[in-house]
Protein backbone atom coordinates (compact mmCIF):
# COMPACT_ATOMS: atom_id res chain seq x y z
CA UNK A 1 0.00 0.00 0.00
CA UNK A 2 1.34 3.53 -0.63
CA UNK A 3 1.83 6.36 1.34
CA UNK A 4 -1.36 8.22 -0.30
CA UNK A 5 -3.35 5.09 -0.44
CA UNK A 6 -2.65 5.21 3.65
CA UNK A 7 -3.31 8.68 3.69
CA UNK A 8 -7.10 8.23 1.77
CA UNK A 9 -7.73 5.52 4.09
CA UNK A 10 -6.53 7.24 6.94
CA UNK A 11 -8.52 10.07 6.35
CA UNK A 12 -11.47 7.81 5.38
CA UNK A 13 -11.23 6.28 8.81
CA UNK A 14 -11.41 9.97 10.04
CA UNK A 15 -14.24 11.08 8.43
CA UNK A 16 -16.37 7.93 9.41
CA UNK A 17 -15.74 8.61 12.88
CA UNK A 18 -17.94 11.64 12.57
CA UNK A 19 -22.06 11.53 13.56
CA UNK A 20 -24.10 11.16 10.70
CA UNK A 21 -21.37 9.31 8.42
CA UNK A 22 -20.20 5.56 8.15
CA UNK A 23 -17.39 4.04 6.19
CA UNK A 24 -19.27 3.67 3.39
CA UNK A 25 -20.64 7.23 3.24
CA UNK A 26 -16.76 8.17 4.19
CA UNK A 27 -15.37 6.52 1.12
CA UNK A 28 -17.90 8.47 -1.35
CA UNK A 29 -17.04 12.01 0.35
CA UNK A 30 -13.42 11.33 0.08
CA UNK A 31 -13.32 10.73 -3.61
CA UNK A 32 -15.69 13.62 -4.07
CA UNK A 33 -13.05 15.70 -2.51
CA UNK A 34 -10.52 14.24 -4.52
CA UNK A 35 -12.34 15.03 -7.50
CA UNK A 36 -13.23 18.55 -6.56
CA UNK A 37 -9.82 19.37 -5.02
CA UNK A 38 -9.38 23.21 -5.64
CA UNK A 39 -13.12 23.63 -5.26
CA UNK A 40 -13.93 21.66 -2.00
CA UNK A 41 -10.91 19.82 -0.46
CA UNK A 42 -8.40 22.86 0.09
CA UNK A 43 -10.92 24.98 1.15
CA UNK A 44 -12.43 22.31 3.80
CA UNK A 45 -8.92 21.42 4.86
CA UNK A 46 -8.13 25.89 5.47
CA UNK A 47 -11.85 26.07 7.17
CA UNK A 48 -11.40 22.87 9.34
CA UNK A 49 -7.36 24.29 10.52
CA UNK A 50 -8.98 28.12 11.08
CA UNK A 51 -11.85 27.01 13.23
CA UNK A 52 -9.74 24.55 15.17
CA UNK A 53 -7.11 27.11 15.69
CA UNK A 54 -9.75 30.11 16.69
CA UNK A 55 -12.99 28.16 18.13
CA UNK A 56 -13.30 27.89 22.26
CA UNK A 57 -15.56 27.91 24.63
CA UNK A 58 -16.93 31.06 26.35
CA UNK A 59 -15.73 30.78 30.12
CA UNK A 60 -19.62 32.65 31.18
CA UNK A 61 -21.82 30.70 29.24
CA UNK A 62 -19.76 27.73 27.55
CA UNK A 63 -21.21 29.05 23.86
CA UNK A 64 -18.22 28.86 21.02
CA UNK A 65 -16.84 31.77 19.94
CA UNK A 66 -12.66 33.52 19.70
CA UNK A 67 -13.02 34.98 22.42
CA UNK A 68 -12.60 34.03 26.55
CA UNK A 69 -15.77 35.57 26.50
CA UNK A 70 -18.57 35.02 23.48
CA UNK A 71 -19.95 38.02 22.19
CA UNK A 72 -23.65 37.12 23.22
CA UNK A 73 -22.32 37.89 26.93
CA UNK A 74 -20.17 41.20 25.49
CA UNK A 75 -23.27 42.61 24.35
CA UNK A 76 -25.05 45.15 26.63
CA UNK A 77 -28.16 44.98 24.13
CA UNK A 78 -28.35 41.11 25.27
CA UNK A 79 -28.65 41.89 29.29
CA UNK A 80 -32.25 41.91 29.58
CA UNK A 81 -32.56 39.83 32.50
CA UNK A 82 -33.86 37.23 30.93
CA UNK A 83 -31.46 34.14 31.05
CA UNK A 84 -32.20 30.97 28.29
CA UNK A 85 -30.54 27.75 29.92
CA UNK A 86 -30.12 24.92 26.79
CA UNK A 87 -28.43 21.50 26.84
CA UNK A 88 -25.68 22.34 24.07
CA UNK A 89 -24.79 24.81 21.93
CA UNK A 90 -26.38 23.40 19.21
CA UNK A 91 -29.68 24.08 21.09
CA UNK A 92 -28.45 27.57 21.49
CA UNK A 93 -27.70 28.01 17.55
CA UNK A 94 -30.97 26.76 17.15
CA UNK A 95 -32.75 29.44 20.06
CA UNK A 96 -30.44 32.19 17.57
CA UNK A 97 -31.87 31.09 14.35
CA UNK A 98 -35.30 31.29 15.13
CA UNK A 99 -34.06 34.90 16.21
CA UNK A 100 -36.93 35.20 18.76
CA UNK A 101 -35.18 35.39 21.92
CA UNK A 102 -33.51 38.69 22.74
CA UNK A 103 -31.32 38.05 26.30
CA UNK A 104 -28.23 35.63 27.10
CA UNK A 105 -27.69 31.99 27.62
CA UNK A 106 -26.33 29.60 29.52
CA UNK A 107 -25.02 26.14 28.00
CA UNK A 108 -25.37 22.60 30.63
CA UNK A 109 -23.07 21.02 28.36
CA UNK A 110 -26.05 17.82 28.50
CA UNK A 111 -28.52 16.57 31.05
CA UNK A 112 -28.26 15.23 34.48
CA UNK A 113 -28.48 11.70 34.03
CA UNK A 114 -28.65 8.72 36.71
CA UNK A 115 -28.13 5.86 34.03
CA UNK A 116 -24.37 8.09 32.73
CA UNK A 117 -23.37 8.96 36.24
CA UNK A 118 -23.47 12.53 35.32
CA UNK A 119 -24.34 14.63 38.45
CA UNK A 120 -24.53 18.83 38.86
CA UNK A 121 -20.94 19.22 39.06
CA UNK A 122 -20.34 17.49 35.73
CA UNK A 123 -22.51 19.85 34.12
CA UNK A 124 -22.27 23.88 33.84
CA UNK A 125 -25.39 23.98 36.95
CA UNK A 126 -23.03 25.69 39.67
CA UNK A 127 -22.00 27.92 37.15
CA UNK A 128 -25.35 29.11 36.44
CA UNK A 129 -26.07 29.47 40.08
CA UNK A 130 -23.05 31.62 40.15
CA UNK A 131 -24.33 33.64 37.36
CA UNK A 132 -27.87 34.43 38.66
CA UNK A 133 -26.38 35.67 41.93
CA UNK A 134 -23.97 37.78 40.02
CA UNK A 135 -25.69 39.35 36.84
CA UNK A 136 -29.06 40.63 37.08
CA UNK A 137 -31.58 37.61 36.30
CA UNK A 138 -35.11 38.47 36.56
CA UNK A 139 -36.07 34.99 34.47
CA UNK A 140 -34.62 31.76 34.08
CA UNK A 141 -36.09 30.10 30.24
CA UNK A 142 -35.65 26.51 30.99
CA UNK A 143 -35.51 25.37 26.84
CA UNK A 144 -34.39 21.81 27.43
CA UNK A 145 -35.45 18.68 25.30
CA UNK A 146 -38.61 17.17 26.39
CA UNK A 147 -37.29 14.04 27.71
CA UNK A 148 -37.00 12.13 30.58
CA UNK A 149 -33.54 13.66 31.31
CA UNK A 150 -34.12 16.95 30.22
CA UNK A 151 -37.40 16.92 32.22
CA UNK A 152 -35.11 15.72 35.44
CA UNK A 153 -32.83 18.08 34.70
CA UNK A 154 -35.49 20.92 34.68
CA UNK A 155 -36.39 19.90 37.88
CA UNK A 156 -33.17 20.10 39.56
CA UNK A 157 -32.50 23.36 38.56
CA UNK A 158 -35.91 24.73 39.44
CA UNK A 159 -35.36 23.19 42.86
CA UNK A 160 -32.36 25.42 43.39
CA UNK A 161 -33.32 28.49 42.32
CA UNK A 162 -36.55 29.20 44.86
CA UNK A 163 -36.11 33.00 44.66
CA UNK A 164 -36.58 33.74 40.72
CA UNK A 165 -38.97 33.25 37.98
CA UNK A 166 -38.48 29.63 36.53
CA UNK A 167 -40.15 29.02 32.93
CA UNK A 168 -39.73 26.24 30.59
CA UNK A 169 -41.12 26.16 26.64
CA UNK A 170 -44.35 24.89 25.89
CA UNK A 171 -45.12 21.95 24.79
CA UNK A 172 -47.91 21.11 22.02
CA UNK A 173 -48.09 20.67 18.36
CA UNK A 174 -45.55 22.12 16.34
CA UNK A 175 -45.83 24.53 13.82
CA UNK A 176 -47.21 22.83 10.22
CA UNK A 177 -47.44 19.58 12.32
CA UNK A 178 -50.47 17.21 11.49
CA UNK A 179 -52.08 15.82 14.53
CA UNK A 180 -52.61 12.52 12.82
CA UNK A 181 -48.83 11.98 13.17
CA UNK A 182 -47.80 13.10 16.58
CA UNK A 183 -47.32 10.75 19.88
CA UNK A 184 -50.33 10.16 22.62
CA UNK A 185 -47.54 12.00 24.90
CA UNK A 186 -47.39 15.10 22.52
CA UNK A 187 -51.14 15.21 22.08
CA UNK A 188 -51.98 15.19 25.64
CA UNK A 189 -49.58 17.71 26.82
CA UNK A 190 -51.42 20.29 24.29
CA UNK A 191 -54.81 19.30 25.43
CA UNK A 192 -53.57 19.98 29.05
CA UNK A 193 -51.93 23.19 28.04
CA UNK A 194 -54.81 24.01 25.54
CA UNK A 195 -55.48 28.02 25.46
CA UNK A 196 -59.08 30.30 24.73
CA UNK A 197 -58.76 31.87 21.15
CA UNK B 1 -21.19 38.07 13.80
CA UNK B 2 -18.06 37.05 14.69
CA UNK B 3 -15.13 35.79 12.85
CA UNK B 4 -15.24 32.89 14.73
CA UNK B 5 -18.96 32.70 14.44
CA UNK B 6 -18.55 33.15 10.41
CA UNK B 7 -15.73 30.30 10.32
CA UNK B 8 -17.95 27.96 11.82
CA UNK B 9 -20.49 29.03 9.62
CA UNK B 10 -18.33 28.61 6.53
CA UNK B 11 -17.00 25.02 7.78
CA UNK B 12 -20.84 23.89 8.35
CA UNK B 13 -21.81 25.21 4.86
CA UNK B 14 -18.60 23.27 3.14
CA UNK B 15 -19.22 19.61 4.98
CA UNK B 16 -22.94 20.27 4.03
CA UNK B 17 -22.11 19.69 0.70
CA UNK B 18 -20.62 16.76 1.54
CA UNK B 19 -22.29 13.66 -0.46
CA UNK B 20 -24.49 11.68 2.24
CA UNK B 21 -24.48 15.32 4.62
CA UNK B 22 -26.79 18.03 4.96
CA UNK B 23 -26.98 21.25 6.84
CA UNK B 24 -28.28 19.56 10.25
CA UNK B 25 -25.26 16.61 10.18
CA UNK B 26 -22.99 19.20 9.19
CA UNK B 27 -23.94 21.41 11.98
CA UNK B 28 -23.42 18.16 14.42
CA UNK B 29 -20.71 17.45 12.78
CA UNK B 30 -18.54 20.77 13.80
CA UNK B 31 -20.03 20.64 17.09
CA UNK B 32 -18.46 17.23 18.02
CA UNK B 33 -15.03 18.22 16.10
CA UNK B 34 -14.68 21.19 17.76
CA UNK B 35 -15.27 19.48 21.20
CA UNK B 36 -12.68 16.85 20.32
CA UNK B 37 -10.58 19.47 18.80
CA UNK B 38 -6.80 17.83 19.26
CA UNK B 39 -8.39 14.23 18.79
CA UNK B 40 -10.17 14.73 15.58
CA UNK B 41 -10.81 18.32 14.46
CA UNK B 42 -6.77 18.82 14.24
CA UNK B 43 -5.87 15.06 12.48
CA UNK B 44 -8.80 15.91 9.94
CA UNK B 45 -7.50 19.00 8.72
CA UNK B 46 -4.28 17.74 8.29
CA UNK B 47 -5.43 14.46 7.11
CA UNK B 48 -7.17 16.36 4.18
CA UNK B 49 -4.31 18.47 3.82
CA UNK B 50 -1.72 15.34 3.03
CA UNK B 51 -4.40 14.25 0.91
CA UNK B 52 -4.68 17.28 -0.92
CA UNK B 53 -1.02 17.44 -1.98
CA UNK B 54 -0.18 14.41 -2.82
CA UNK B 55 -2.98 12.72 -4.16
CA UNK B 56 -3.28 12.69 -8.57
CA UNK B 57 -4.83 10.52 -10.71
CA UNK B 58 -3.17 7.72 -12.49
CA UNK B 59 -2.60 8.53 -16.05
CA UNK B 60 -2.75 5.05 -17.29
CA UNK B 61 -5.52 3.50 -15.30
CA UNK B 62 -7.71 6.64 -13.71
CA UNK B 63 -7.05 5.12 -9.76
CA UNK B 64 -6.10 7.26 -7.45
CA UNK B 65 -2.35 7.79 -5.97
CA UNK B 66 0.77 10.01 -5.49
CA UNK B 67 2.65 9.24 -8.27
CA UNK B 68 1.54 9.89 -12.69
CA UNK B 69 1.29 6.11 -12.26
CA UNK B 70 0.02 4.23 -9.69
CA UNK B 71 0.89 1.39 -7.79
CA UNK B 72 -1.21 -1.39 -9.82
CA UNK B 73 0.01 -0.51 -13.04
CA UNK B 74 3.73 -0.57 -11.81
CA UNK B 75 3.47 -3.34 -10.36
CA UNK B 76 4.84 -6.78 -12.36
CA UNK B 77 2.96 -8.95 -10.54
CA UNK B 78 -0.36 -7.37 -11.50
CA UNK B 79 0.43 -8.42 -15.73
CA UNK B 80 -1.95 -11.22 -15.62
CA UNK B 81 -3.41 -10.04 -19.26
CA UNK B 82 -6.72 -9.38 -17.42
CA UNK B 83 -8.08 -5.98 -17.56
CA UNK B 84 -11.31 -4.87 -15.43
CA UNK B 85 -13.09 -1.82 -16.00
CA UNK B 86 -14.83 -0.70 -13.80
CA UNK B 87 -17.06 2.71 -13.74
CA UNK B 88 -15.58 5.09 -10.68
CA UNK B 89 -12.18 4.36 -7.95
CA UNK B 90 -14.46 3.43 -5.46
CA UNK B 91 -15.86 0.33 -8.11
CA UNK B 92 -12.21 -0.54 -8.03
CA UNK B 93 -11.53 -0.19 -4.03
CA UNK B 94 -14.52 -2.43 -3.92
CA UNK B 95 -13.16 -5.09 -5.91
CA UNK B 96 -9.80 -4.28 -4.08
CA UNK B 97 -11.18 -5.05 -0.61
CA UNK B 98 -12.77 -8.31 -1.84
CA UNK B 99 -8.70 -9.57 -3.04
CA UNK B 100 -9.90 -11.79 -5.32
CA UNK B 101 -9.02 -10.37 -8.54
CA UNK B 102 -4.90 -9.93 -9.47
CA UNK B 103 -4.49 -8.33 -12.65
CA UNK B 104 -4.93 -4.37 -13.39
CA UNK B 105 -8.39 -2.19 -13.63
CA UNK B 106 -9.31 0.59 -16.13
CA UNK B 107 -11.18 3.45 -14.56
CA UNK B 108 -14.05 4.77 -16.84
CA UNK B 109 -15.04 7.44 -14.73
CA UNK B 110 -18.49 7.22 -15.56
CA UNK B 111 -21.62 5.44 -17.92
CA UNK B 112 -22.45 6.85 -21.22
CA UNK B 113 -25.62 8.35 -20.97
CA UNK B 114 -28.07 9.75 -23.14
CA UNK B 115 -29.91 12.10 -20.71
CA UNK B 116 -26.73 13.52 -19.48
CA UNK B 117 -24.90 13.77 -22.93
CA UNK B 118 -21.72 10.90 -21.70
CA UNK B 119 -20.54 10.13 -24.89
CA UNK B 120 -16.92 8.28 -25.05
CA UNK B 121 -15.05 11.21 -25.76
CA UNK B 122 -15.98 12.05 -22.00
CA UNK B 123 -15.28 8.37 -20.35
CA UNK B 124 -11.82 7.25 -20.57
CA UNK B 125 -12.60 4.58 -23.76
CA UNK B 126 -10.21 6.01 -26.71
CA UNK B 127 -7.77 5.60 -23.65
CA UNK B 128 -9.45 1.93 -22.95
CA UNK B 129 -8.42 1.11 -26.55
CA UNK B 130 -5.38 2.70 -26.46
CA UNK B 131 -4.40 0.34 -23.43
CA UNK B 132 -5.71 -2.97 -25.25
CA UNK B 133 -3.40 -2.54 -28.21
CA UNK B 134 -0.17 -1.48 -26.22
CA UNK B 135 -0.67 -3.92 -23.36
CA UNK B 136 -0.67 -7.35 -23.55
CA UNK B 137 -4.27 -7.72 -22.87
CA UNK B 138 -5.88 -11.57 -22.69
CA UNK B 139 -9.53 -10.99 -21.54
CA UNK B 140 -11.50 -7.21 -20.75
CA UNK B 141 -13.66 -8.21 -17.56
CA UNK B 142 -16.65 -5.52 -17.41
CA UNK B 143 -17.29 -4.43 -13.84
CA UNK B 144 -20.04 -2.01 -14.56
CA UNK B 145 -23.52 -1.67 -12.58
CA UNK B 146 -26.59 -3.57 -13.52
CA UNK B 147 -27.90 0.24 -14.66
CA UNK B 148 -29.42 1.07 -17.98
CA UNK B 149 -26.55 3.21 -18.68
CA UNK B 150 -23.99 0.69 -17.30
CA UNK B 151 -25.39 -2.18 -19.68
CA UNK B 152 -25.25 0.34 -22.50
CA UNK B 153 -21.59 1.21 -21.89
CA UNK B 154 -20.94 -2.66 -21.44
CA UNK B 155 -22.25 -3.35 -24.90
CA UNK B 156 -20.75 -0.32 -25.98
CA UNK B 157 -17.23 -1.79 -25.24
CA UNK B 158 -17.46 -4.95 -25.88
CA UNK B 159 -18.65 -3.99 -29.20
CA UNK B 160 -15.46 -1.59 -29.82
CA UNK B 161 -13.21 -4.88 -29.05
CA UNK B 162 -14.20 -7.41 -31.80
CA UNK B 163 -10.64 -9.22 -31.20
CA UNK B 164 -10.69 -10.06 -27.61
CA UNK B 165 -12.35 -12.33 -24.85
CA UNK B 166 -15.17 -9.22 -23.09
CA UNK B 167 -16.84 -10.71 -20.08
CA UNK B 168 -18.99 -9.59 -17.38
CA UNK B 169 -19.57 -10.47 -13.90
CA UNK B 170 -22.48 -12.99 -13.25
CA UNK B 171 -25.59 -11.19 -12.02
CA UNK B 172 -27.46 -13.69 -9.57
CA UNK B 173 -28.71 -13.97 -6.09
CA UNK B 174 -25.90 -12.60 -3.59
CA UNK B 175 -24.44 -14.03 -0.96
CA UNK B 176 -26.46 -13.95 2.21
CA UNK B 177 -29.49 -12.77 0.14
CA UNK B 178 -32.82 -13.99 0.42
CA UNK B 179 -35.11 -14.85 -2.34
CA UNK B 180 -37.86 -13.24 -0.35
CA UNK B 181 -36.16 -9.49 -0.48
CA UNK B 182 -34.88 -9.76 -4.04
CA UNK B 183 -36.30 -8.35 -6.75
CA UNK B 184 -38.32 -9.78 -10.21
CA UNK B 185 -34.95 -8.66 -12.56
CA UNK B 186 -32.55 -10.50 -10.03
CA UNK B 187 -34.37 -13.54 -10.01
CA UNK B 188 -34.67 -13.72 -13.72
CA UNK B 189 -31.41 -13.01 -13.81
CA UNK B 190 -30.02 -15.82 -11.59
CA UNK B 191 -32.59 -18.32 -12.72
CA UNK B 192 -31.93 -17.64 -16.23
CA UNK B 193 -28.45 -18.23 -15.50
CA UNK B 194 -28.49 -21.25 -13.17
CA UNK B 195 -25.99 -23.76 -13.36
CA UNK B 196 -25.84 -27.85 -12.49
CA UNK B 197 -24.37 -28.50 -8.90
Amino acid sequence: MSDATKDIEHLIELLAKLPGLGPRSARRAVLHLIKKRSLHLIPLADALHRVGTTARECLNCGNIGTTDICDICESEKRATGELCVVEDVADLWAMERAGVFKGRYHVLGGTLSALDAVGPEELRIPKLIDRIKSEQVSEVILALGATIDGQTTAHYIADQLPDITVTSLAQGVPVGGELDYLDDGTITAALKARRSL
